[in-house]
Formats: structure tokens, sequence, C-alpha cells
């Protein structure tokens, strides 16, 4: 037995060997993750970043005044947080204008009512024209296609309400959203004159919520605005009481040719592979309603976030970190694609991208789309996260603004954040700086600055 | 070998029947919590009980007519959730009183500045008499202590503000409480006039929150008031700059005799195990400032949905559940008191009690206060509740109204939600109907209704 005693001793040094450096490796790792969380949470400007934001800016659909105004004061505060470079990256974007306020009413046996409509983003209006017919209700896409041609000179009314038995609301916007997506298209393929939308909202209540929808070419681009959930509940309920219901409306949305706009990108250089780059990123633009605090104000000053919380930790990271304002998201994609685009043609090595674009909730998770593998070894790093809320480290999605570059085969991520109340204010008039908590806001930025600390360090 | 195989065989039968018992146990189990989730989320009535409670009644401090409409409020929602039987068990409470609103102002190098102060629960007002002395600050209370009767005549100004580093705000909210708990007393141990205290919240805003104090009796008690955070920002700036800093205010509270009072309960009898009881409660009392939404008519609510979300499934419990509104938490504990007094006095079989009292926000977990072993068995239902967003199952504690049953050696559990709103709007005027989002509401209610049903279904 003698012979095997050293080789018996050996190997179990080597095993506390290893244990040891995973344990100090650990120790290190939460120690910077505590000093990057303690002062986030103390000192982190991601809140009056979105103060500004908000109330200061306001609106920034793309190809707006707004959107121009959001490019250069995030352009300051990149430059504010310490990025080492800060420029703008020209793109192409969607140039939608809603015009005039819409007006609507339905006429319920004789009696009017006025209701709470908006166009939907991309929509064609009614060229100020007061439009009416008989409404159709709804409740699936199979039920239009059933009903086939006997639409024909009416409006059809998509009455899909959210599920609320799904606990992730995400999953019920998904489901419910095909009649804002391609409803107006399918109704016009049967002849309706116009299409109504119930609004992609958990509550019930008188705020109607736009978003884009998206028009098939070869078929008529008929105007379609969405309705507040509590118009849909009272027009259904007239429906299957059997009142006659007609529904009139105008409005003045038109899409214009595109026009130039820009990402706003604060970069830190990487000290070890500069070349290997790490995105984080959340989108500038958004609804003309309100103040798109947390679509996507939230992702915006987070990103920010992470660039000042790593500067101030005093972290020199290893890989190159972007921080990137993603113009566009909303109605076209153009600064998504643009990006992407860029880092194609200059063989940018990019290794990975993350997206805060899911509102500025307290953070439950991350979902990583990538290898099994690539996402075994991030879950290694699950116990580093839970004292700051952060649990589930799953498969799934990144964000539509880095999806050019996941389809390019770059591994990316999302902020999971706690979705109960987003679609109550999500695209709606609500979705102001007041619906925002400084500590849900701020814990999601140090989540985000954390993950993008630990892949900087150790790569993927 | 052969001898063996049959019991080899037999094993492996036994293995897989134990599997396939555990499988469908899980299976059955799973059923019936997402018909009882599907429900709530759906038909859910918490929600609009709440609004009720909020809107129609408002404040309901012990000893108020606010309270005694609560009552009777509550005692019809029981009735109407369907349980067997509704009564109320007389307990007697603490009665004090705000009086007249309170008055206060700084005065700042001869400026005179209004400020944004409440009296705290159960302390002793000015008797109407305007009072005013220099201030003086601490931070600590081992900073009183350091200057001792250096704050005879004075006034003492607690600046203890919560922590933000601390994730769980609940434990920065035990930290910091230190100076509404006892410091009157402890400044009147060294002659302090009365005693100003930065209000307990997370935020930095104009509305000042109110909490019990507690007096030690052999001490003076001298008037005691909280500040707004942002009034406490303000005089400590002052203070830091040397300038002179003197508070005046009036108020009229005071102590009355206890009276007479109840708490709610409403009871499912169990079909096997009546004896045995599970408790599932909330406190119907809040402070006098605001609606008590989150504190804690959620709680309130979801312990009646946990009736209506049982009879609504069909299901009939094992054990005997008992939705139970506790009165006087705020104040005194004469509720949970006079609960756990008659169970003792009746030998009543308590084997499980469960409290919702930290605002109705997403629920994250439950805490346990019982046995390792107990607990472990608990962790096995871990994968049950995951898909309604409840992940931590841990030790720690039930609640203040089923403490007294703790004590008597019942294993208790708190409902965990997100903590990062709650210390906004808690004992502040804030704390409003408005401020609770439905969903969040029912979801920690479903969570409840499972938790009390795999209790009573499998007893502990």
């Amino acid at each position: 037995m003698r012979k095997y005693y050293g080789i018996i001793v050996l190997l179990f040094c080597v095993k506390i060997g290893t244990a040891q450096t995973e344990n100090s490796t650990y120790k290190n790792d939460s120690t910077i993750l505590k000093k990057i969380a303690d002062d986030v949470m103390t000192n982190g400007t991601a809140y009056e970043n979105l103060r500004y934001l908000c109330k200061k800016i306001g609106p920034r659909l793309s190809g707006s005044t707004g959107a121009e105004k959001a490019v250069l004061a995030t352009k300051k505060m990149l430059q504010d947080a310490g990025a080492d470079t800060v420029y703008l990256q020209p793109c192409m974007v969607t140039h939608w204008v809603r015009g005039a306020k819409e007006v609507g009413y339905a006429v319920v046996d004789n009696k009017k009512i006025a209701l709470q409509i908006t166009s939907l983003g991309n929509s064609e209006g009614s060229g100020g024209k007061l439009i009416g017919a008989d409404i159709v209700e709804v409740k699936t896409m199979e039920e239009l296609h059933k009903l086939g041609t006997a639409v024909k000179g009416k409006m059809v009314f998509f009455n899909i309400a959210m599920n609320p038995t799904l606990i992730q609301t995400f999953s019920a916007y998904g489901a419910s959203g095909v009649g804002r997506r391609s409803g107006p298209s399918e109704a016009a393929r049967y002849g309706a004159i116009a299409c109504l939308v119930r609004s992609l909202a958990s509550n019930v209540d008188d705020h109607p919520h736009t978003g884009a929808t998206r028009y098939n070419d070869s078929l008529a681009k008929i105007p379609a605005v969405a309705i507040s959930t509590s118009n849909a509940e009272l027009l259904s309920a007239n429906i299957k009481a059997k009142k006659k219901v007609q529904v009139f409306f105008k409005n003045n949305c038109t899409m214009l040719p595109d026009v130039l706009s820009y990402n706003v990108i604060g970069e830190i250089r990487g000290t070890t592979y500069p070349e290997e780059i790490l995105t984080v990123g959340g989108h500038l633009d958004s609804w003309d309603l309100a103040e798109g605090a947390h679509d996507d104000g939230a992702g915006i000053v987070q990103s920010i976030e992470v660039i000042r919380a790593i500067k101030a930790a005093g972290i020199k990271p290893k890989r190159t970190i972007r921080s990137v304002m993603f113009m566009n998201e909303e109605n076209g994609g153009g600064g998504g694609n643009a990006y992407a685009a860029f880092a194609k043609e200059k063989k940018e090595q990019h290794i990975f991208a993350l997206e805060s674009d899911a509102g500025g909730f307290t953070p439950r998770g991350f979902t990583f789309g990538m290898s099994k593998e690539k996402i075994a070894a991030i879950q290694q790093w699950e116990k580093l996260f839970y004292p700051y809320g952060v649990y589930e480290l799953r498969a799934g999605g990144g964000g539509s603004d880095i999806q050019p570059l996941a389809d390019m085969g770059v591994p990316v991520s999302g902020l999971r954040v706690d979705s109960q109340r987003y679609f109550d204010v999500h695209h709606a008039e609500t979705d102001i700086f007041e619906a925002v908590n400084k500590r849900e806001l701020h814990l999601g930025a140090l989540n985000m600055t954390a993950l993008i600390w630990l892949v900087s360090e150790y790569g993927l």
C-alpha cells in the first residue's frame, strides 16, 4: 500500500488547493460585488438621470425632437459617468408621426359615448376624416378568419384580453398581442374599413396603450387604434347585450420616410483583452404618449449606471465594456440593426450583450440566449447574485436591440424583473417617472453591473 | 444468487411504487395549486375588498370608529367568502388619540421654516401648548448616551437614516427604529424636553411616518414627533453648517384607558382533524394618517381570500382553517394576545399560524419559525410554489399578531414579499389603495392559500 500514500496525499492536497482557490475567488468576487452594490444603492445616479430623461425631455419617439435631445443628454450622462470614450453611431430610423390627437366615440343604440383611443404605432390614419361603421368583435384571430368577408365595410374589434392566470405577464402580452401586431392587415384582408384593438394591459382603466403594428404590404393599410381596457369591456358588454354598436373616429397619423438618428455609446476599454467587447444597453426611444420611464428610460439609465459603478469601484475591467443607448426599438429596430451591421463590418469581437427592457422593477433573474455549457458556467455564479435578490439564471432571450447580435451568434442576456406592474403602464400615458421606485431601479442596475463585471473578468 | 432475485425485484417495485406515488401526489398537489392560482388571479376579490376597506372605511386605529366599522365590514366579507362560521372575539385594546393636527416649525438663524410632523403613536402631546428649544442631533443611541445631560432642556433629534445598502428593507427598518421605539424615554432620561425622530422611510420626501413608541414608565413621558425625511435632511444640513437651529411644535395626542374591541374570525371546519387549527391572518387596525392599504389592509383581504379560494376550489380541508383579522397590532397587541390566551384557556390544538404583514407586494417566499425538521419538510414543497414566484422557504419569524402563539410553541410562518417599496409608504399618509397593485396582492393571496392548503392536507 505504501507506494500509493504519496499519490493519495498529493490528490488530497490538490483537492484542498482547488477548494481554497475556489473559495478565495468566490470571496474576492463577492467582496467586489458588495462594493458595487453598496455604492449603487448609496450613490447611484440612475434615478436622477431618469428624472432628467422623463421630466426635462419626456417622450422620445424616433425622429422626434425629444429623441434628438435624448441623444445629447445621454451622451453627457455617459461622459459624467466616466466612460473613457463616448460617441454617436449613425443609424436610419422610422419616422412615424401621430399628428393631432385622435377623437373617437361609440354610438350604442343611438347614445353617443366618448372613447379613449390612441393610434397604433406605424399605422395610417383616417387623414383627419371621421370614419365609422358597425363593429364586429373577435376574441381570437381564428374567429376573424371564420367570419371572413362578413366583416366587409365594418370595423373589427380585437378584444383579446391578457390572460390573468399567466404569472409571467410577458407571456400574456405575447399571446394577446396578435391583434395589435397583425390584426389591422388581417382585418383588411376581408374588407374591414378600420380596426379597434383592446389595449394590451393587465389592468382595466381608462388609458389606451399604443404599440407598433405591422402592415402586410400586399393589403390595404386601414386605420387602427387601441382603445382603453375599460372601453373594451364596455363595448363588449353592449355587444353581448345585443345592442347596436357603431364606432366613429378620426386620426391623423402617418408614416414618413426614414431619418438619420443615433445610437449613443460609452466605452470603458478593457485592460487585458480590449478587443473583446461586452455590450450593455436599453433603448433610448420611447412612445410619444408619456415619459417612457419604465419603457425604457429604466434600461437606459441602468446601462449608464454600469459605467459609473465600475468606475466608482475602481475596477479595471479586462474586457471592453460598451454601454449602448439603442435608438428606434419601438417601431423599427434601426439602432439595433445598425449596431450589429457595424460590428460585422468592422469584424468586432462581441463576446456578450445584455439588455434591460422589461421595466425598472425589482430584478429576479437573467435569461441567457447562448449554449447550455455557457449557461451552466454562468449558473455557477448564482450564489453571488442571491444577496441582491437575483435567483433565476436560466435560458431565454436577450432583447430586441441585441437580437441582431444574437442572430450573428453573440451570446445574449436579458434582465428579468418582477413583471406584475409593467403592463399597467406599458406604452400608455401612465409610464411616468413617478411609476418607478428608486431602490428597484438601482437594484436592477447593480445586478447588471455585477453580471457585466463577472463576464468581463472571466469571459464566457 | 437466484434467491435474491425476488427481493431485488421487490425492492425495485417498492422503489418505483414510491416514486410513482410521490410523482402522482406531486402532480395532484400541483393541479390543485394551479386551480387555486387560476381562480385567485381571475376571480379573486381581495383587491375589491381592499378598495372597500380603504375607501369606504379608511383609517382604523384601535378604539376609533373606523376600527369598529372595519370589524363589521370584514365580518361580512368573511361571510361572503363562504366561511362556515364567522364570529367576533372580544379583546381589550389600546386607545390612543392624536387630537388636533400637529403644528411645527424650525427657526434657523431667525428664519422660520414650517415642518412636516406627526406625533409618534402612544406618545403624550404638549397639551396643545407650543413648546420649543434648541435641537441636538444624534445619529445613534450611543451618541445620546455620550452627550448625557448636555441635552437637558433641549430637544433631541434622532436622525437615524435607514441604511440603503441593506437589500432587505426590514433589516434597515429594525436597525434604524431604535430612535422611534426608545428614543423619547432615553432622551427624557437626560432631561430633554421633547424628541424629534427622522421618519423611518426608504425615500426622501415630505410625508412624516408615525409608528408606536414605548415609554419607560419610570421616566418622564416627553412629547415626541416624527419629521419627514426631507425635513430631517434640511435640519441636519443646517446643523452641519453651524447654524442655530431651534424647533417649536404643539400637539394634542394622549393615551386613554383601554377599550373593548374585537378580532374577527372566519372558519372552515376540517373534515378529518377538525380539532387541529391553522390560523391565517393580518391585522385590522391601521394608523390614522392614511388608509392602511399595505399595512395591513393587504394582509386582511388576503386572509379573507384564503377562505374564498378554498371554497371556490371545492376543497374540503382535512384540518380547520381560521382566517383571523387581529385588532391592535400597531400600538398594543391586544388582539394577538387575546387570541393566544383564548387558545390556551380552551386548550385549542394550534398546529400552524401564518401572517401577512409586510405589504401587498409580489411574494418571494415564506419564513418559518419552527423546528429545522419541520422547515425541511416544508421545503420539499418548494417546486410547487416556484411557478407562482415563491422560491425562498427559510427560517425566520411569523408576525407580531401570531408571536403569542409562537411563544406557546405553535409553528408560525410569515409571507415574505418584495420589500423595496414598503417603507416609502409605511405608516404615512401615502399608504393608500392606489399604492397596491392587484396582481401583486392576489399573487400573495394565492401563495398563502397554497401553503395553508398543503399544511391542512399533510399536517406538519
